[in-house]
């Protein structure tokens, strides 16, 4: 009985933090636990820091060692589940076919998940999020760059080779059709993500069309914007257009009947309000249910603990 | 052991015309049975007709009615599997909600699973065509429209509403971007598909430009641009390169390594050969394998045979 009210741990492993959550087995956060990983590119170094994480958690609520019963840890990039292998981050860390389940088991000893990020994010609004009890749906991350997270029948859908929803290389009207090589951002994120909105209202600016400074972030172009900034509209108006014909391609493809938007970009109400409006104006036979995570940036963290749980109900540490 | 032995058929339900072909259990086709549905709109004639036909095969393979042990039918609309229910056909015949599976059932006293058609024919592929043994691929069939059946682990991905691949709706560069009515053509179909390309042909041509006349079908045009006509090789190239940004989206998204084209447009050399240099000239993270079909016009009755196959092995008449 002890057992069964064991503790787990999510981690959300971003390329300027390390966040960690501890939570019983009912999902319920007890403690959390944040270090930067600001220049720290070395994997053994960021297991060392989740591992000084976990061992700060449990001793802040006085759990022993012996009733941690799993860790889940979200990683920026792709990442082989079965193996627990992650593939290749995306920037910053540089990580190709780091065995990331392993290093982290070996050090503490209980069994371990890895799932790519985006993927966690969307596992967070599957059990506890809007689209809690929605058997498809799609979770859009959209922060510097845009990914996706497929939720079919309930589970994540990976892909052959574990990189299934990288959508930001989408091709749809308006997006640059060119190649782009590995590491550039691709053909959708140059418009709707957070450094193509930064692009896009630079290309535009003119000190006599606007207010506003040349140099802004993705969601002060859309405040600017909310508050009538007619250049800063034309830069939404444009986001809004581009990522509502990526969901409606993928809305045809995998009949799917939500979307959630994640990330600062993503969960912006301009954008979600303009998004929506373009999206119903569209076809009437495909009207997808756009909807905000209400998880906000705790998405990430509160998925890997739900991992976690799942790990730790159906798994036992193979070593 | 009689039993094991039984017999199946499998149907395609065309917009023209009606095939159906016996089997034995192991899919070895014993006789082919065809009848014009030019006309015929309403799903009682079909049901008949299919009735007819398997009486027929029956009798001129003189196999006693007891051992047919099901049938299967592929079917031109969206279409719930669970229920064996027609929701919409997309041309043609009109229905709407047709209880098909029931109907045929009620005539035939055997176990009957009803499909669409174009996932019908990529269980063939994945059964005994080009696709045998792949976890995840894309059938897609252009013909005069455009659709595609998903197959992942395996199995026919049909989507919340059973709609899932409709991709003939698809949003690329270079499509239109007007809002489509139902029964309309989708945006990409209206470049790529037969139709489209007809159309595509039609907006081109001027007397100077080409010996060749102003109506052609698709094939033609693809046949002259093989044969060096500048202009026929100007459509082919757009419709190869619209082609290209579409199985490039879906292989994004799906993170699918196979596509296998079918229909009488898809099955084209031209438009394969075209649609594969651009593809893999486009992103060396994306190199999906791009097949034509080798079952052509086969493939939606040997799939139904499959699919009626699988159900007699799996299934027991619910009445």
């Amino acid at each position: 009985m002890l057992q069964q009210q064991g503790y787990v741990v999510g981690a959300d492993i971003g390329g300027t933090s390390l966040r960690l959550a501890l939570a019983n087995m009912d999902g319920q956060v007890l403690g959390k636990w944040k270090a930067s990983t600001e220049g720290i590119r070395d994997p053994h170094v960021v297991v060392r820091l989740i591992q000084e994480g976990v061992d700060d958690l449990l001793q802040q609520s006085s759990i022993p060692r012996s009733l941690l019963r799993a860790v889940a840890a979200g990683a920026p990039g792709v990442t082989n589940v079965d193996e627990g292998v992650v593939i290749a981050t995306s920037y910053l860390m540089g990580w190709r076919d780091v065995p990331f389940r392993a290093l982290l088991e070996a050090k503490l000893g209980v069994p371990v998940a890895v799932d790519n990020d985006v993927n966690v994010a969307a596992i967070a609004e599957s059990r506890i999020g809007v689209a809690r009890g929605v058997r498809d749906f799609v979770f859009v991350a959209l922060g510097t760059g845009i990914g996706a997270g497929i939720v079919l029948n309930g589970q994540i859908f990976h892909g052959m080779s574990w990189s299934a929803g990288e959508i930001g290389y989408l091709l749809v009207p308006g997006t640059p059709v060119t190649p782009v090589e590995t590491g550039e951002p691709g053909a959708l994120e140059s418009i709707v993500g957070g450094e193509g909105i930064k692009a896009q209202w630079r290309s535009v600016w003119r000190k006599d069309l606007t207010q506003h400074p040349r140099e802004l972030v993705a969601t002060q172009v859309f405040d600017y914007a909310l508050a009538g900034d007619a250049l800063a509209r034309q830069v939404l108006d444009k986001s809004a257009q581009t990522l509502a014909y990526a969901l409606y391609n993928l809305a045809i493809v995998l009949n799917c009947p939500l979307f959630v938007l994640g990330g600062t970009v993503g969960m912006h109400p301009a954008l979600w309000t303009a998004t929506r409006d373009i999206l119903s104006r569209r076809d009437k036979r495909v009207q997808p249910d756009l909807l905000r995570s209400t998880l906000g940036s705790d998405a990430q963290v509160n998925g890997a603990i739900h991992l976690a749980i799942e790990t730790a109900n159906s798994r036992v540490l193979m070593s």
